[in-house]
Formats: C-alpha cells, sequence, structure tokens
C-alpha cells in the first residue's frame, strides 16, 4: 500500500545537529535519519554565528517523514524560524513522497 | 531531454544492506546507490531482529531508479514484504523525478 | 513561506568532483551540498573513462536548489552533456522540492 507523505530536508552545519533532534523531540518526532559526511557551499553573504556551510565536511543533513502536510509544513518553518532564518547557515525544503505500508 | 521516473529509497539496518543488493540483483536491477554514514532513530516500538535504527552510523540509504512506475511500486513492495514489514527496522519510499537523458 | 524550486542531484564518479563545482561555478551557481560516502553499481555497458561506478566508495552526489525551473534543465542538461553522455558513469535527475524562506 501506497501513502503520501511529506519528506522535510534540513542541510545545516554540524554544531547544531544535536540541538535540532532535541528540538525535533520536544515536537514529539521520533523518526529521523542523519546524513554525515556532507559539506557544501551556501550563497555569498548567507549568516551564521559560526561561519556556516563553508567548511568541508562540516554539515549535516536531516531527514524527517510525516504523513500530514500541514503538520510538515508546521515543524519545517519551526526549524526555519529558530535556526535558519538568521543564525545559522542553511536550507530547508519540503519533497513529496509516497511511503510503503 | 527529460524523462519522467520513479526513485525508490530504501533506509535500513546496514546488516542485511547485501543481501537487499543481492535480491536487487535477482530481480533484474543493475543500478544502484549506496550511501554510508547514515544513522537514525525509528519510532519507538519498530520491530528488528537486530535491534535496529536506535545506533548511530549503522544504517544504510540505497536508492533505484526505474522509469516504469508499476514496476518501480512493485519491486518497493517486494522489498518492504521481504525485509522491513516485519524483521529489520527501516522505510521504503518512492520519488517522482525527471531524469536527463 | 513556501517557494517552489527544483533540485537536481547529479550522482557520478568522485574523479570529476572538482571539476563539476568549478563549472557550476562558472554558471553562476554559487550554493550546492557535496555528499562522500556514496558507492554503487551503474547499468552494465555504462561508459566510462575511468572505469565508473563500479568501485565501492568512489561515488559523489552534488546537489543545487534552483527556483526558475527552465534555468534548473538547462543546467542539468550542460552537466549531462558535458560529463556524462560519453565521457564518465552516472546520472542527473531533476525533483521537484518546496523551500522554506
Amino acid at each position: 500500500m501506497l501513502k503520501s507523505a511529506e519528506k522535510i530536508i534540513i542541510i545545516t552545519e554540524r554544531i547544531i545537529c544535536s540541538r535540532i533532534i532535541e528540538y525535533l523531540e520536544s515536537l514529539g518526532i521520533k523518526a529521523y535519519t542523519i546524513y554525515q559526511n556532507v559539506s557544501g557551499q551556501g550563497e555569498r553573504g548567507m549568516r551564521s554565528i559560526s561561519g556556516g556551510l563553508s567548511r568541508f565536511g562540516e554539515n549535516i543533513r536531516i531527514e524527517i517523514i510525516i504523513e500530514n502536510e500541514e503538520e510538515a509544513i508546521a515543524v519545517a518553518e519551526k526549524i526555519y524560524n529558530k535556526y535558519l532564518s538568521s543564525k545559522y547557515a542553511g536550507i530547508v525544503y519540503i519533497e513529496d513522497i509516497r511511503v510503503i505500508k
């Protein structure tokens, strides 16, 4: 059986990974995937307390799958507002997926 | 030229990676991508023979691209039924993509 | 706020990673993410100067996000024509995403 869901992808600085995970858990999210060995370069002028996204191998990708679209957008916006809108370099985006059940 | 296709993503325990690859090859699938350094936490209560998805750095992500949607869903369901419905922790899902040819 | 965008994903041989990044920068693309520890197996018969996609751990995944769909397709086709249509093993594909702003 296929079930529509949203995948939230957060790519940001490694130093805030555990804080994001704790925040996700405080929102009741208990399932996620973390990718290590992620590096990259952000847009020039991107603000970051720590210097952000410019040093090789210092980034992290966190993935969360949430079935309800409104809930997924709300979680993604919370992460964006708390960490990425002004403090740390990174991006949050959503993809439509279909999960096998 | 763009060609619509489905991407199957399998995130599961590292210990069954080679078995899944062998199974995919038995289904005639010869192209796939494997991501190492994947960790995560599954839903509480998720069943797994080996303890599953809770130890850091022990997971794997396998990606397969299949042009035909019905075939992609059938492959994803076979993987789910064989490995993830009751034995090992993990998830299988599908994404719509467009491949450059 | 959600903004529609395209994610370009390039999976190819590690040896051309820096050349692709330089080429992306020559096209004015300044933001990208690179995944290390990617391995895989391409279709049998896939041509590659270096032997391509068959040795474990030798591949790379590069992700670029471009808001404008036509521009994203043009960039993906340029990468395909320059590196993947005849010289190196790999794939380029596009996914629809929604970025949080």
